[in-house]
C-alpha cells in the first residue's frame, strides 16, 4: 500500500456564536454592512488570457476544451501560431512590465467605486500570487514574477476601497480535477490536494473582503465542500467579520444560497429583489478579459453604463462593473475613460446613487427611476458682444441647428443678453455638441 | 579600379509645360484643388517602432542614437530585454494579425476626413511595403508578412479619400546615410543607391496623392536632390496632376518652399497665413506611434479636438490628425472612438468645415471662430407624467443641481408639460449629464 | 475547521512472503537477476536544463540556488536573457522535434547496453510525461508536448532491453518541499501532495525494471516515507519482481540501504565490494545535462570509456554511462558515435564482458584487469606490389616512422612479402594511424 | 527624368605590369605560392542557415525556392514553425553567444591545416560582417552583434594561417537582383548597387588572401562584371599580390577560368590535372551548415577524411574541409575532433602532406599514393608481469583474437619479453582496439 497520511488543519474554536457547515445557518448571515453602502465595484479579469487576448478569457477552452460552432480560436491558433503551441506557453509573455498598481487604484478611487474585486484565479487555475499549491503555474514563478494579488491589494487598501477576490472553483484542465470528474465526483483528489490548501493560503494571506466564487456549476457543493469552507471563512478565518460572499458555491447554490446574490453574470432581476445582489457586467460587452480587437461599438458607452448603474443601485444591487487590462499591464485608455467618467459624474450625481436606502427598506417609487425622463426642450443663449444688438434687431435672426434645414423659434430673453431656442429633439451625439446657426443678424 | 556602371533612369519628355528643378518654378505650381477642400485628414504613424510602443515613434533613436536627459528609452530595454537585444530584432513581433483595412477604411471614413496619410516609411527605415532597396527590413518580407501600404490604399481609394504617404528622407542608422553625413553630405550614396530609387519604385506603384516628406533637416536640399524629384513628380510621374507635397524638403525649406507648408508640428499660425497650410497633430499628445502604456490624460478629448480643427479650419489650414495602430493591427477603441465622434460630429456641422471659402479668400470675420462663445443658460425640462400636476402645484418644486446646494430658479412652461430652469454655469463634464433633483413635488 | 478527507490507497494484499517496511526486511530482497548481468546500462538526462545547456543539469540551483563562485550561471544569464527571466520560461523551447524514440533506441541496443535510464523527473521538478501532480510542468502540457517517458519505453523495450527512470526525491524549489525543510522535515506536505502520489502514478503507468533514486540527502528516509514506498514497490506494485533500485533513499542510506549500491556518483571502489553496485559516469565529464558548449577536451575519449567499463565489470559493477540529448531531441553524434564504438568493441570483446561471472563469486584475477598490459613492440607489413623486390634489395631499404628521426630496425619476412619491422613504445594517436617511410629502395 | 549621379571609384594606377579584364591576361596570373604550399584548409559554412539547421545551408531555397521532392524544409517549416514565419526572423536567433574566435583558431591550428576560408555572405545574402551594404541583414544589426569575419580573422592570423572569405554572387532573393534575373541579365542593378560596392567594401577591410567566390553560374561573368573585378583585385586592391581565387566567375568559368579550380563541389580529378585545384569537401556528408539533427553515418570518418586527404593531395590538390558551426557559435565537438585528429595525424605524417612537390612538376609515382597499401600482419605483445613465464611454458599458450575463435599463430620473442603474434586481416574498429586472449597460462 502506497502510505498517505492524514493532513490535518486545525483551528483554534471561536467562543462566540458560530456558524455550521450548513446552508441554513450559513444563509442566516448577515451581510457585513460595508457592502450594501459600497453601490459601486470595479472587476478586474487579469491572467494568461489576456496574452493571446482574443475571443475571451475562455479563450483556453473554445480552443482546446469545447469549441464553439465558429471554431475562432481554433482557426486563430492555427493561423497565427506553430503547431502544438501550448497554452501554458503563453505565460511568459504576461509581462505585465507597466503594472503600476498605485495607478490602477488611482483610477479605480477616481471612478467612485468602493470596492475592487480582482481575479486571483480563473478557469485556467494559474495563480496571480505565488500559490505553493500552483507551482510554476502562477505570477511569480513565471510571466509578471510578481505577486499581482498582494500588490494591488496594497494599493487599493491605501485608498481605502475594499479588496476582494475572484476564485474559480474548477479549473477546466486540472487534471486531478478531470479525474475527479471522471469519478463522477467520487473522488476528492483536486479539492483535497489542490483547491482548498490554495483558498485557505490565499485568504490567511491577503485577507479578501470578498470571494467572489466562481467555477462551481458542474459539481455539487458538497464535492467542494463549500459550507465547510464557508464555514470556516465565517467562524475562524482572519476575515470573518468582515468577508462577503456571493452565491456560486455549487451546482444549484446560484440565487439561492450563499452571501448576496450575482444568479447569472449581468443579471437584472425585473423587480425588486428580497435578497442583496449584485450586477457584474463588462465594458467590454463582449468579454472579461482583454482583447487586442476590441472595437468601439463592442463597448458599452458611458450614458449606458450609467443608465445600468443606476438602474442597478434603483433595484437594491451593487453594481461591479469589469475593465480587462492588458498583459503589459495597462488598463486600456478607453477603460480608464469609462472609470473617470462615472467617476465624474458620481462627483456630481453620486449623492443619488450612495445615499439610496439598504435594499432591505428600499421602495419602488425613487426617483432615480426616472431621472433620464427628462427632455431638453430649448436652450437660452447668451450671444457674443460683437453679435448684440438691439432688440429691435433681434426678429431678424434665422435661427437653424446644423443638419436640420427647419427654422427654429426663438425669442428674445432680454435685449442685451440673447435669446432662448426651442430645441427639436435631439440625437444622440457623442461630444454632445451641436452647433447653431444664426444668419441675417444685422 | 572597382567597375561601376552608370545607371540611366529617363522618361519620356511632356509636351506641355514644364517645371524646372528650382524653387522659382517649383514653388508656383498652383495646388491641386481637392486639397483644400478636403480640409480634414487621417495621420497614421505605424511601423516597427509600434512593437516597443514605448516613448514615441522616435524609440530607436532615444535609446541608440541621442538619449534624452532621462535615459527612459534605454532603461526599458535594459530593465525588459536582453543585452545586446537591437531594434531589427522587433520587427518579428510587428504581427498585424488584426489589420483590417476595411475596417480602418470604414473609421477613417466615418471620421469626416477626405484624406489619409500613412507612414510608408519613418525614420527607422523600415518600409511598410516590399521596397526592393530596403530587403529583409521591409513589411512583406518580415513582420506583418504584407504590403500595408497598397493594401489599406486600397480601401482608401474606394471610399473615395485620397491616399497619401509619409515618406522619410534621412533613415536615422543606415550606413550609406551616416557615411554620407560624416563625408558632410558632399557624397550621395545614400541618395543614389537607396533613398532616391526607393521613392521612385513607391511614386510609380502607389501613386499617392500626397507625398508627406520629413526628416530632411540635417541636410540641404541640393543633397537630397529635392528639386529634381518634385519637378520629376510634377512632370513626368504617374501622379503629376494630383500631387501634393509639403515643404520638408532640405534645411531651411519649412515654411518657404515646396507644396502647402506644415512648418514644424502641431503648428498654428497667429493670424491668417498667406499660403496653405496644414497641422499636423496626434490624438495622443506625447507620441505619433502606439504606445502600449498611454493614459487618459496624455489624450485630446473631444471637446479639444473639434475646437482645433475649427480653429485650424478657420485659419485656413488643413486639419491631419493622427492615431498610431498597435503591432497587431488595431486602430486602439479610444481612437476609433475619437474618430467616429468627430464624424458624428462634422455630421452635423461639417457644413461650417467644408464648405468654408478656400483660404486664398477667406476673411477673419468667420463665424466659425466664435462658434464656442454660445453659453447655454436655461432648459426646459418635459417632466414624466407621473410627475405632471397641475399649474398650481408647480412652485412648490424645489430644483437643485447635484453637486450644488444652491436652488435654482424656474418658471413654467405650461401646467401640462414642464418649466423651464435657469442653469448656473456648467462646469466641463465628460459625459455631458447632469441630474436635477426635484423635491417637494406634492 | 478546514476540512481535508484522507486519502487512501489500498491494494490487494499479496498471498507470498512479504517485506515490510523497514531496512532488515528490504535489504535482504535478493536483486533481480536481469541486472548483474546486463553490465552496461545507459544514462539518459534529459529536461528543461537541456534548454540553457549551460554549466550543467544542475544550471538552475547554480543560478538561483546556490551560487559556485564563479557565478557563472548568474552571468550567463545577466548576459544572454532578458532581466526577470525565470526558469519555467525555458520549458517552451524544449521543442524535442526531433525526438525519434526508435533512432534512440537502436543507439543503445547498437552500444551494447542491456538496460536504458531517463531522467523521468530531475531535481528541477519538470516530469517528462503528464504527470497529474506536476501540472503544466511537464512535458506533455509545455515544450515537447510529448510523453517522453512512455514513448522511450515502448521503443527500448522492443528492442529487449530493460527499461529505468530516474526520479529526484527532492525538488529544489518545490515550495511545499521548502516549506517542509523549513520546518525541519517535520511536515510532510510535499511529500503526501507531491511526490508520493506521483510516484506512485509513474510505477502503475511506466513499470520500470529501474527506479534509480535521487536527491535524497537533505531528509531522512522517514520523511520521504522510503521505507513504505519500497515495500509497496517489492510486494504489491506491478514491478515487483523485476524492479530494482538503488541506494539513495534518504540521508545516510547511500552505500548501506536499499538495491543495489551507486554510493557517490562516478564512485569506483578500490577492491571488489561484497554488494552489487554501479558506477554511472558520464561521457560529458563537466555534465551529466547536454551542454552547447561542449568541447572534445571535456569528453571521455573511446579508449578510457572502455578502460572503465572494463574494470568496473572486472570489480563487479554495472556500468551506467550517460549521454545528455540536446533540447531538440537528438543524441550528439559525438555521443553516438562514443556509444557506437563501445558497441562494436563489445561486438568482438563482449564475452569477457558479458560472460564475466556474477559478482556475488568472482575472484580478483580476472584476465580482464589485464587486456590493457600489452604492447605492441613490431609490426609485419606487406609491401605492396610494386614495392616488392628480390630479398637481397631489401637490406638496402631504411624504415623510419614519421614524426621521429631514428631508423628502425626490421627484418624481412620472406622475400616476396615485406619485412618485419620493430616499433618504439607508440604516443596515443586518435587514428591509430601512424606512417612508417621507406627510403632508398633500389 | 530621376535624377541619379554617377557613382565614380577611382584607385591610384600602379606602375608594373598591369592585368586587363579579359580572360587571357587573368588566367595568366601565377598563383601566388603560399597557396599550393598550405595542402589543407578548413572550409566554414556559417550564417543564419545554422539557426534552422536543417536539410542544409540551402534550406531557404529548398523551403521557399524551389522545393525538392520530399518537401522536407517545407515539411519541417509547417510542422513547426506559425503560419508566415519568414527566413529574416531566423537572424534574431543566431545568438552566437559562445563563439570565441581565439578557440576556433586554435582548432583550425591543430587541425594542421594552412588556411581558413569563411562564408562571409551566402546564397541568403546575410553578411557576417556589418556591410554597409546590406543593413539590417547582417551580424552585427542583428543576431550575433558582432564582426564575425572580422573577429575571426584576427584570431585566425595571429596564428599565422592564411585567411580567406567565401563570397556568393547571387543572392537567392535579393529583390534586385531577382529583377536583373527577369530581365535576361540585361540590367545590372544588383550588381550596381549592391554586389560590387560591398565586394570591395569586403576586401579593403578585411584584406582576404582567399576570395571563394560561389553563386555564379545562373549568369554570364559579364553580368558579374568579374573580368573588371578581377583585374582591379590583382591589380589595385590591397590584397593584389597575395590574393587567390577560384573559378566561379560566372556561367562556364568553372574548370576553365578564374585562379585554382574547384570545378564542382567535392570533385576530384581522375588523373593528375594540369592545373592547380582544390577539392572541398565537408565532414559532414549531407551539408556543409550545421545540422540540428545530424547523425553519425552521416559523417565522414578520421580514416575516410585522411584518405581523401592523402588522395587529393597526391593529385596536387588542396583539400578544404569544411565544418558547419552551431548558431551558438561551437565547432560541434564531433567536428573539433575530426579536426584535431587529422592535425594529429598530421603531426606525425605531415612531411608526406606539406612536403609533396608542388602540382606543376608532380608525378603520378607518389609514394602518398600507396601510404595505406601497408597491412599490418603481425605484433609482438609484451606480457604484463604476473604473466611472465619461462620460455618453456609459452608453447601452451592459446591466443585468439576475440570476435574470430581460430588459434592465432605466435613465436616467443624471448622468454622475458613476450610473443610475437600473426594477426588475421584485422577489420575496421572504430577505436583501434582488439582483445587477444590467452588461455592456459601454466
Amino acid at each position: 500500500m502506497l502510505p498517505v497520511s492524514l493532513l490535518v488543519i486545525a483551528f483554534a474554536a471561536q467562543t462566540s456564536a458560530r456558524f455550521t457547515p450548513d446552508w441554513e445557518s450559513l444563509d442566516a448571515r448577515p451581510l457585513p454592512s460595508w457592502y450594501d453602502e459600497a453601490k459601486l465595484g470595479i472587476f478586474i479579469h487579469w491572467g494568461v488570457f489576456s496574452v493571446p487576448g482574443f475571443g475571451s478569457e475562455w479563450f483556453w477552452w473554445h480552443w482546446q476544451g469545447q469549441q464553439p460552432p465558429d471554431q475562432s480560436c481554433v482557426n486563430y491558433m492555427t493561423k497565427n501560431y506553430p503547431p502544438g503551441f501550448s497554452y501554458p506557453e503563453f505565460a511568459p509573455q504576461f509581462h505585465a512590465q507597466f503594472f503600476d498598481p498605485e495607478e490602477w487604484a488611482d483610477i479605480f478611487k477616481a471612478s467612485g467605486a468602493k470596492y475592487v474585486v480582482l481575479t486571483a484565479k480563473h478557469h485556467e487555475g494559474f495563480t496571480n500570487w505565488g500559490s505553493p499549491n500552483s507551482w510554476n503555474w502562477n505570477s511569480v514563478d513565471t510571466g509578471p514574477h510578481r505577486d499581482l494579488v498582494g500588490d494591488l491589494g496594497e494599493a487599493v487598501r491605501s485608498r481605502s476601497l475594499h479588496y476582494g477576490l475572484y476564485n474559480s472553483l474548477y479549473e477546466w484542465f486540472h487534471p486531478l480535477y478531470l479525474n475527479d470528474k471522471k469519478n463522477g465526483f467520487k473522488t476528492q483528489e483536486f479539492v483535497m490536494h489542490k483547491l482548498l490548501p490554495e483558498i485557505y493560503n490565499m485568504v490567511v494571506r491577503y485577507r479578501p473582503e470578498v470571494i467572489w466564487s466562481d467555477g462551481d456549476w458542474e459539481a455539487p457543493d458538497t464535492y467542494w465542500n463549500s459550507t465547510e469552507l464557508l464555514a470556516w471563512l465565517y467562524n475562524d478565518s482572519p476575515v470573518k467579520d468582515t468577508i462577503v460572499t456571493n452565491d456560486r458555491w455549487g451546482a444549484g447554490c446560484a440565487c439561492k444560497h450563499g452571501g448576496y446574490y450575482n444568479c447569472e453574470d449581468k443579471y437584472t432581476p425585473g423587480k425588486l429583489p428580497k435578497h442583496k445582489w449584485e450586477k457584474c457586467t463588462s465594458v467590454d460587452t463582449l468579454s472579461w478579459g482583454y482583447r487586442r480587437n476590441m472595437k468601439m461599438k463592442e463597448l458599452m458607452d458611458l450614458p449606458t453604463i450609467i443608465e445600468d448603474l443606476v438602474q442597478t443601485v434603483a433595484l437594491g444591487g451593487n453594481y461591479l462593473l469589469n475593465v480587462g487590462p492588458t498583459p503589459d499591464g495597462m488598463i486600456p485608455a478607453v477603460f480608464e475613460e469609462r472609470l473617470r467618467s462615472v467617476g465624474a459624474w458620481l462627483e456630481i450625481n453620486g449623492e443619488a446613487i450612495y445615499a439610496s436606502k439598504p435594499w432591505r427598506v428600499q421602495t419602488e417609487n425613487s426617483t432615480l427611476l426616472s431621472v433620464y425622463s427628462f427632455t431638453i426642450s430649448s436652450v437660452t443663449i447668451h450671444l457674443p458682444s460683437y453679435m448684440k444688438c438691439k432688440s429691435e434687431c433681434l426678429p431678424l435672426v434665422q435661427v437653424t441647428l446644423l443638419g436640420d434645414p427647419t427654422s427654429l423659434s426663438w425669442s428674445p430673453v432680454h435685449p442685451d443678453a440673447g435669446l432662448t431656442v426651442l430645441l427639436p429633439e435631439l440625437p444622440y451625439s457623442p461630444a454632445q455638441v451641436w452647433t447653431l446657426k444664426l444668419e441675417d443678424v444685422q
